[in-house]
């Protein structure tokens, strides 16, 4: 039997009894300083939707809200399709530890068909990835799950100096090991970004996003032609004040296609 | 007796029995195609948030999903607070007509504390609303609540030609007659922009927002100084695929302050 690569075994949920409650575990192997990396548990959260027998059509919006940390340990993921019409379904999710939510979520999942089409947010020119080196990352655990080549914008090497005026990021990522994307991989990927403001203003205090939305340009058969290949990676941050900043980013594949566009906000301390 | 503002006979929602459910109405004056215009029934799913006695702080991130048109006539508003902290609260929002739900939203209120802040979405040099002229808007009757003093990417006045590269938007906007500035009008607001498919391929087929998402970086008492006055709003596709394009927007006061900024996805056919 062959091991199953630590992104499947960490997003696994079982189905319970009961119609769209599913069983899921906190995993060692995406642990954050508290509680697991984001992306990890926005991953399980779309995941319910994508494993519930009644869903049609792939997703095409999904903003996930960390309400708590998870502790480590079991959580049930709970899917409604709050509203099913011909072509698309909007659903609420909620993870929950015990009687508390953790996590609430929404998503819309549609058929779609083809159009017309043309992204306007081109990928900037960068070097290919097998030309930038892999970006040494440590201090927790989720870190290794990813092959990071950072490209602009790297974390903070030094603290408590002065910050940038800019805090744009760009980076290759893959899993690793490799693995061949999906939707749950990419929502993930969404959430791979370093805060905004250690950049801004590099100083180490408590963080932690509390919203974030993914808006999916990829159906299935675009992420199954990305394959195990790398992913760029940008964000920039938008506004900073009182507790809170937000950054827009973008996911494009090698051959330059958007997959995803993504938000979030994320508080911080001070 | 004083007539109250449009926008306030629009956003009201009644009490009823239950905790957290209110009873609402759509309203004539903000009709659009089908059904009413997105941003008013945004606010109407984030007041009853603002208006559930056991809120906390006030919006940092809400997130909408229109899950279909709402018909006209009464509604019932649940909110329900899915998680409290203790200076944060989760908000998982449905708008029901009988026992359809027609929307649904997530909101995070939270009391903010001073920090170190700084925009780095800074607003366009542009002229002052006073230079620009009222842009003449009609043809669905929510045009009329609002005074639009289009700058650039103004909506195509001949269809069936060849489109633009880029499909930015800046404008001026306040309600009309004005009205000062709260957190319902803002997100209303946030939904103020034109499809951005417009202005890629001009060519009239039916769209409709599906989700949106805003980010107030605002708090009450600096919506409070904005008042009446303009905003200046900047709104951008991204990727158009599909049947369904995102864009993402920015929300400044004349004093060039950063109040909010949004992002949504919207379904096109053809």
């Amino acid at each position: 039997m062959s091991t199953p690569h630590p992104f499947d075994a960490a997003t696994a949920l079982a189905a319970t009894g009961e119609p769209g409650v599913f069983q899921g575990h906190t995993s060692p192997g995406y642990a954050n300083f508290i509680g697991p990396y984001g992306g990890i548990t926005a991953a399980q959260a779309i995941q319910a939707v994508l494993q519930h027998p009644q869903r049609i059509g792939e997703p095409v919006a999904f903003t996930v809200n960390f309400a708590a940390a998870l502790a480590d340990g079991p959580f049930t993921a709970h899917a409604r399709p709050a509203r099913t019409n011909r072509s698309t379904q909007h659903w609420i999710v909620e993870l929950r530890q015990g009687d508390d939510s953790v996590v609430t979520a929404t998503a819309l999942t549609a058929v779609r068909r083809e159009t017309w089409g043309g992204h306007e947010a081109v990928a900037p020119g960068v070097p290919r990835p097998a030309g930038v080196p892999r970006t040494p990352r440590k201090g927790v655990e989720w870190l290794h799950r990813y092959d990071m080549r950072f490209i602009t914008g790297m974390v903070p090497r030094t603290w408590d100096v002065p910050g940038q005026a800019e805090s744009i990021t760009r980076l290759w990522v893959r899993d690793e090991p490799p693995r061949p994307l999906d939707f749950p991989a990419l929502t993930a990927l969404a959430d791979n970004f370093f805060p905004r403001i250690w950049l801004r203003r590099p100083k180490q205090t408590p963080i932690g996003t509390v919203s974030m939305t993914v808006y999916f340009h990829a159906d299935s058969a675009q992420l199954a032609a990305t394959g195990t290949g790398y992913l760029l990676l940008q964000a920039q941050g938008q506004g900073f004040r009182n507790g809170y900043f937000d950054h827009a980013g973008h996911l494009w594949n090698e051959a330059g296609e958007l997959l995803a566009t993504t938000h979030q906000v994320v508080y911080f301390k001070e």
